[in-house]
């Protein structure tokens, strides 16, 4: 039997809020391409949640909604300065150099999967010839990769780099409803006041079956990009189908409450695993992810035992996720089975 | 109030089978990004109505499964035939020419929405020169924008003539549910056998939520299209809710139950309209579609009572489509509405 | 023998003021990229033409003046209003669509190769919905590709439709030598001053050996246009042998006693022509090149002599382009075979 | 004063035997588009030289070169490993990822500016998923951008590995010159029997104005290049012009003397500057260009004085580049500055 309850956040299934309002929606006739009711009620709820009079469009996955918005921000020869562990550089199949026809990711690094800012002034400073592509934007992830956050003071101080030097700011929140769970500030704070010009939204990850939300908070950067969307196989038919979940999710703070769960979930596991004897973790333990080195004999052992978990950086590295669907029982057994599997 | 019914085949919402498999699916965790059991029933499903070991890949919408299976075809130096009235031409945004870094369409003409042969091979033969894009593809869309179906000996004859040609053969078909239904041939004979390299086979209209199968019979031309799927935003992660809607609406013939009963529907308003005095039929109704003239106040007296219908080659002209949702009484609505309107 | 001299104003060489230029910039070492003195002066001396600051870039051939020039003006999703007969539509490989990523460029039409206001504003106006790429820019040729010239009023009306359109107006200027000799008006009244934005200003046609000029006459859309050259492969290392024959043609004036004797070696064959029995001129002469319909048997003995000329628009139609290097001798020799081969 | 004598191999002007076969070819009209005899005859000396029947296009620039030609071994979601200083990395502003609509370009490492074969194999392995683009193509640059060259039996080891990965196989010759004058093997020997299917050859650097030619081994990978030059700006129209310098260069093995003197020049550069306290050579120099590590303070004079070199990689690196003008009078005029300066 194969155990992928931590292999990813996106092999949990529908959480309740989500399918219920797809369910609601369902009914009866309605106008397509997002002049429906459910798509103005969704785009409504982030703008409340937000506290401001963003943009939002809604598209189908991750890789579209960071290759989109980073494509509005660029031009070919232009380049976007992001962490050399960032999604968009390792893992959207050069998605964001697809859509933008050819801008170059310019990498930085940073502890914890996090830009540092000396770093990202470096990489902009280091070329300013017509032979190498522009800076035009640096992007960020949030919660990271490797399951970290920013704090609001490092936003913030992006934010204001960003503007310093000229360059336009979009946020992978894949794992936003992560991050604003652990730092418990207001998204508005953690995006268009820390300077934040675009934001992928992510639904999947926090229990959707499909779809994320581009929040444009610079309204210039948004223009025509609902053509952009079209142009691009973005654009839902059935709208209310991307928008109702979102619904959902954002009544009664739903989103937080599943994020928090997943997060916790981690902590658990995180405390577990710092307790036992040659294993560590690898970093800060803040959003739905732990990642661990572990012995190598027990790595073998717990893949052989079914659990299914992504090796990272080498050997011994061990990823898992935790998400809304993550029981404390699962976590218990993950725990167990590696424990037995010690040397 | 207003009537969206006949606005088109997407204002309807999820039909049950299909809805009924995404819940089944949302059942405990699942291997995401395609490897699940859902997304190996749904290829195999599709396999077996095609009688053929095809190349089955999920995509979002017909935008993508269209513009990919096209990129697929060509560079971006080629050049592409299809009808004047084709969606790729008149409704995806430029997405084939996006998708494919600049593929440019050739329009060729014909009657009832239908490709004419010869015009197909007259544009393939206008210029053999390398200032003009090389022709590399024809693509017909079954059934067509005008509610038309292509006849099995007229797909024949098209993909005889491709073969002639040396040019790759694909068939939009985000309706191709209603064509099979019109028609009463084999999925096999109406493609692959007909000549058809590969076809976007629609599930949305047919009553999905969201997404659509991109289909390819010629294996050469399925080459690295995972990775194409990937880098242009169309690999869902939970992939099996893409997935399940196809096993749900292939199973029991559900999706020739459904595109029968939308096609009957079309036909009852079809036979109704053609005998009112000053209304005509501009084309044969085969699919599920209805399209014709009004007299010009009986259409803006429609409109004021609220039915939401798309205006078509100039005043007058309406487009009514049904779907798997239509009802007799909505057909018998419109129709005394329309009788009531007339001058 | 083989007589291609009047198969296009490419089959001729370098005229002596741009090859002498040439030799004289072959000297010593130089900056290259463009930091060179003979590129300083060339930039000049279009700046004094154009009277105004104008940014100027030089690139290596047509196709790519025309398709850089218009990707500056447009997003992919966007669209580019053209002549049905222009040469970005019917002789540039797509090359417009490759370098804006899949810009559509939608036809209108026009008496004598020329755009009719009318039909633009109409195919402007046909699609205003997000299915359908937005127009952003017109572009208009001149001289056209039938050898007529655009009014100084017909380019001002345009540019003041532009203006109201919203949309940036491109001029692709690849014989804008011969227009000006034909309408003897300043440079800077038939663009800037009647709204053009941006001129693809022809230098090949005019008897360089490669290489035509960008000139910018507004800043903004000229925005990082260096990068956007250097990334598509327009940049010369040795960029003052592209800049070294403007210097040398715009002295003296050069380039319009070229132009203009060009124009009247095709004013001299149109004449001769017109009065053929059996012949008809297609278009009015103006610029360089005449257009014919010569008796079938009579295109046919020619092309048996030798004579090589571009057949257009069907059976009989002949095109003759003059150069600066047409002498009256080719064209009598060409008139007297013609005479001799008509029925 | 400003020195640019060293600053690069494209700050000389043109050769003589470049130049006199330019004049020559000046004469009378000429099909055009590379339908003439100065083209054949260009064409057909570069297969002698390579003894095979290659298929040659002449292009405008090395940035064209290197792209289109990745560009026909690549789609979009396919990578290319290059070595991290390579010049497709680190000055085409984004060249190969423009003209293949997104390609990655995958770094790998190795000394003196070669790739090494392990780490070459290393990067090919990293990533086997469908969520990163897979490798089709090794790029290296023969002679390198820090001036050494690629033994034959190093290329043949390059050669043999991209077999058995089944990549394609590309060598930037911008100085493929240079680095036959310094290994003194035949030019077949060096590309296609050592497994090359595409070079970039260039003529820039080896005294032309302007033009460079991409020369097929693996005649499949060139199938339709002819419409990808002309659609992608790069197909002259008076091909005449960039022919003719061939013609002239690959005569009486001029193209092999000039580079010959080049490399000579950097030779006797070297070994003066290596014999000075305080200044090291870099890398070996084996081509034509010579990078040393001065004195921070001698660098400042040098440039005071009006030299002109880049600097890299740090404070004191600089490079100094010969070309075909060079004289040994021009070296050691900087030989003699740089020993006044040295501290």
């Amino acid at each position: 039997m194969l155990h992928t309850e931590f292999a990813s956040d996106n092999t949990s299934g529908i959480c309740p809020e989500a399918l219920n309002s797809i369910i609601e929606a369902n009914s009866g006739v309605m106008a397509s391409y997002g002049n429906d009711d459910w798509t103005r009620r969704a785009c409504d709820a982030i703008r409340d949640l937000f506290e401001t009079d963003a943009d939002v469009f809604f598209v189908f996955n991750g890789t579209a909604a960071n290759s989109l918005a980073l494509a509005s921000l660029c031009q070919s020869y232009h380049s976007i300065v992001c962490h050399k562990l960032s999604h968009v550089e390792t893992d959207e199949c050069g998605g964001p150099e697809f859509f933008s026809n050819g801008t170059k990711l310019l990498l930085a690094d940073g502890a914890d999967g996090k830009l540092d800012l000396a770093d990202v002034a470096r990489v902009v400073a280091a070329r300013t010839d017509i032979h190498y592509p522009k800076p035009r934007a640096v992007t960020i992830t949030q919660s990271t990769e490797v399951g970290t956050v920013y704090s609001l003071a490092e936003v913030q101080a992006l934010g204001a780099a960003c503007r310093d030097m000229d360059l336009s700011f979009h946020m992978d929140g894949a794992r936003f409803a992560n991050a604003v769970a652990h730092l418990q500030v207001s998204p508005a704070d953690l995006t268009w006041r820390a300077g934040v010009d675009v934001l992928s939204f992510g639904g999947t990850k926090m229990g959707m079956p499909v779809g994320e939300a581009v929040v444009f908070f610079n309204h210039d950067l948004a223009q025509d990009f609902a053509y952009r969307c079209k142009q691009a196989g973005q654009l839902a038919s059935k709208m209310r189908f991307l928008a109702a979940p979102w619904v959902g999710m954002l009544q009664n703070n739903a989103w937080q409450i599943r994020a928090a769960h997943a997060n916790a979930m981690a902590s658990r596991l995180g405390a577990a695993l710092s307790a036992m004897p040659g294993v560590a973790l690898m970093f800060p333990v803040q959003a739905n992810a732990v990642f661990a080195t572990l012995p190598e004999t027990t790595a073998a052992t717990l893949k052989a035992r079914g659990w299914s978990f992504y090796s990272f950086i080498g050997a011994g590295g061990a990823r898992f996720v935790c998400s809304w669907a993550t029981t404390a029982e699962q976590v218990d057994a993950l725990v167990a089975d590696i424990r037995q599997a010690l040397p």
